[in-house]
C-alpha cells in the first residue's frame, strides 16, 4: 500500500483547466512553473536492486504539473539528468510553452527525482531505516533500471496505467528507454535526447570525477560531516565534467584566450602567492564559478552515485542480446542527437539508434545542430522545442 | 663565456660518419639511440624573463645526436613537448630511421630539456644560486619564448650561427615558431606538428590539472617534501591531460564499454568498500596506470610550470599585430595538423596557419590523418615521417 493514496485526487482536480492556464500565463510571463503537486512516495516495501541488494522503502520525491483527467490517459514523465531534480518546470521550462511538447492544459506531467540523488528522494545522504544510521559511502549501487522500476510502483499508485510520453535527455533519456523496454504495455511514446550507453571518453571522465571527490581530504572515505563536506572536490569533478557538456568552439567564441573578466592578468608573475598558478584565463574563472554553484546544491556521495548509475546503465543487461531487449519496445521512439555532444558524439547516438533499429524498435532520429554541446537540452529548449514540433 | 665551450669539439668530430651509421644500425635493430653528447650549459648571466623577473644563471640540459659539420651549417633544433626530455632519440627514433625527417649521417640534432622542466635544465626543484634554497612554488614564469632565447645562448656557445631545421610537437612546435620569429635569420626551414596557441578548451584543462595537483593535501603550497610528493595530484593531473591526447573514437576502439581487464566488474555492489566506487571500466584501470607511470617520473612543480608556460604562449604578444609578429619569420614553414586532435583541433590550427600566412609568413598546411588524436605525433611516427617525406 502506498503512503500516499490520497494524491491522485490532489491531482485529479475537476479545476486543473483553470489552474493550468494560469500557469501557462505565468510562464509566457517568464515567472517560474509551480508545480499542481509535489511531494513524496514511500515505498511500502524494499526495492529488489540489481546489484543483489535491497533499498529499505525508499521515498520517491516528485512533482505534478497539469491535472490527470478523467480517463487517466493523459500522463507524461519526465525524466531528469545528473544534478536535476523533480521540478522540471524550474529546468525545462520552454518545454511548456505554447505548441511546445508538454502542455499544462492537456497533460499531467510528473517528474520523479532520482533515486540516489540528493532532491528529496532516498540518497546516500538518507537514514537507512534499517540501521538507523546515513547510507554515506555505503549506499548501494542503484541503477537506472532499478529507478524505473521505483517509478513504476509511483504511477501505479497514482492510478497511472499507462504514459502517452516518456522524455528525457541525458540520464533523462536513459530512463525513458528503460521504460519502453521494461514496460512496453505503459508507454506510447517517448523522446530521448543526447544519449546512448556511455562512451568510453564519458566513462573516462566520470572515473576523473570520482577522483577528484574522493582526493578530497575532507571526504573521508565517504563518512564526511554534512556541515564540512568536500566541496573543493566536488568542485573540481563539477568542472571536469563542464568540459564534456560544452563545445569546444563554444568556448572559444565565448571565453577564447582572454584573461579573466575581474582583470587578473595570465601573464603576470605573481598571483596568488606563486610563479606557479598565475592569473587565470576567462575560461578558469568561468569554471571556478560553475563549480562553486553545484557545491552550494549538492552532495558529494549523491554525486558519486549518480555517476554509477549514469555509467552502469546499458539497455541489454540481462538479455540474451539487443534483439530480445529491443524488440520489446511497443513505443514510438523519438532519438535527437546533438550535433556538437562530445560526452554523447552524434555518432554514438546514430549507431545507438541503429542498434534499436535492428533488434525491432521503431525509432525515428533527430539531429540538433547546435555549438552548445551535451548541454544543448537545456541551453537551447527553444531549438529543442523547434525540432520536435 | 659559456662553461662549456669544449663541446663543439666533442660533437665536431672527423670520426662523425662512423659513430652515425653505427647509431643508426643499432636503430634499425630498434636499439635506442645513445647521444653523441649529452650534458648541461649553464648560462654565465642571468636570463632577463619576459615576465619582468631574472631567472640567475640557469643550466641548459642538452642531447646531441650526430656530428656538427665543419662548415657548421647542419645543425637540427629538436624541441620537446610537455613531459618530454632532450632525449629526443628515446621519444621520437623514428624520426632518424633511414630516409625520414632526421638524419645522423646528415645533420647535428640537438635538443634541449625546458626550463622548468626536470629532465636536467634548471626548474622548480633546482636550488635558487641567489638563496640557496630551492625555487619551489617561487620559480618564476618562464615562457616559451624566455626558453627560446636561452636557447640561442647555448647554441652561439656550441658555434652555431644558424638551423637548417627547427622541428617540434605540441609546445615543441611552439618553440619551433617562437624561434622563427625571434631569429628569422637563424631558421631555414620549421616544421611544427599539432599546435596553435592554446584553444579555451585547453586552458580549461590546464586549469583543471592545476587543481588537481595543488588539492592535493601534499602539495602543501608547493614547499612538499621530495621524499614524500603529491602524487594523487599529478596522477589525476595526467589522467585529465590524456582525455585530451587520445581520441574519444580511439578510446571506444580500445576499451568501449569493458570491464578493467583484471576482472573488476563496474555492475558489482561493492568494491573497495563502497557501493559509491564500484569496480572499474578497463578505460579507468589504463588511466590509473598512465597517471602511475607519469608520478614515477615527473615532479608536480615542474608540471605547473610547463602548464603555465604553455597556455600563455602567444607568439604576437609584444608585436604591434600579427602582422608585425609573422611578418619576420623567413623559414619555410611546414605545419601539421592532425585530424583527430581534440587539444589543438585541426580548425585552430588552420586558423592559425591562415593568420601566419596573412602576416606574411611561407606556410605549407598538411593534416594528418589519424585516430590517436593529439599524441598521434609520438604515437605514429612513422605516419608523421610519411606526412614529411
Amino acid at each position: 500500500m502506498s503512503l500516499v493514496m490520497d494524491v491522485p485526487e490532489k491531482i485529479a482536480d475537476p479545476k486543473a483547466a483553470s489552474y493550468a492556464s494560469r500557469t501557462a500565463e505565468l510562464s509566457r510571463a517568464t515567472a517560474p512553473l509551480v508545480p499542481t503537486y509535489e511531494g513524496d512516495f514511500v515505498l511500502d516495501e524494499h526495492l529488489a536492486l540489481e546489484c543483489g541488494r535491497t533499498l529499505a522503502m525508499p521515498t520517491l520525491h516528485y512533482a505534478v504539473y497539469g491535472r490527470l483527467n478523467a480517463a487517466r490517459d493523459n500522463a507524461v514523465l519526465v525524466c531528469h539528468a545528473l544534478s536535476g531534480s523533480a521540478q522540471v518546470g524550474s529546468w525545462w521550462p520552454e518545454l511548456f510553452a505554447e505548441g511546445a511538447l508538454l502542455s499544462l492544459e492537456r497533460d499531467c506531467v510528473i517528474c520523479v527525482n532520482l533515486i540516489g540523488s540528493c532532491y528529496g528522494s532516498t540518497g546516500p545522504a538518507s537514514v537507512d531505516p534499517e540501521t538507523g544510521k546515513v547510507y554515506g559511502p555505503d549506499f548501494p549501487l542503484v541503477t537506472v533500471r532499478d529507478n524505473v522500476r521505483a517509478q513504476a510502483k509511483l504511477l501505479r499508485s497514482l492510478g497511472i496505467e499507462r504514459l502517452s510520453l516518456v522524455v528525457g535527455g541525458s540520464i533523462g533519456g536513459m530512463q525513458a528507454i528503460e521504460w519502453a523496454i521494461l514496460f512496453p504495455e505503459q508507454v506510447e511514446r517517448a523522446v530521448i535526447v543526447g544519449v546512448s550507453p556511455l562512451p568510453a571518453m564519458g566513462i573516462a571522465l566520470n572515473h576523473l570525477q570520482r577522483q577528484a571527490i574522493q582526493h578530497d581530504p575532507k571526504w573521508s572515505g565517504g563518512r564526511y560531516s554534512s556541515l564540512r563536506p568536500p566541496q573543493e572536490g566536488l568542485a573540481l569533478a563539477r568542472q571536469i565534467a563542464m568540459l564534456s557538456y560544452k563545445s569546444p568552439a563554444l568556448f572559444d567564441e565565448r571565453f577564447g584566450r582572454k584573461p579573466n573578466r575581474n582583470g587578473e592578468d595570465p601573464h603576470a608573475l605573481d598571483f596568488d602567492g606563486g610563479g606557479l598558478s598565475g592569473g587565470r584565463f576567462d575560461i578558469a574563472g568561468y569554471l571556478d564559478e560553475q563549480g562553486q554553484r553545484l557545491v552550494s546544491r549538492f552532495d558529494d556521495n549523491a554525486y558519486l552515485a549518480i555517476l554509477r548509475l549514469m555509467e552502469t546503465w546499458e539497455p541489454t543487461r540481462g538479455y540474451r542480446d539487443g534483439n530480445e531487449a529491443f524488440s520489446r519496445i511497443k513505443a514510438k521512439l523519438t532519438v535527437v542527437g546533438i550535433s556538437s555532444d562530445t560526452l554523447f558524439p552524434v555518432e554514438n547516438v546514430r549507431e545507438f539508434v541503429n542498434t534499436m533499429r535492428a533488434g525491432g524498435a521503431e525509432v525515428e532520429y533527430r539531429e540538433m545542430e547546435s555549438r552548445h554541446g551535451h548541454d544543448a537540452f537545456l541551453a537551447e529548449q527553444g531549438e529543442l522545442v523547434r525540432l520536435l514540433g
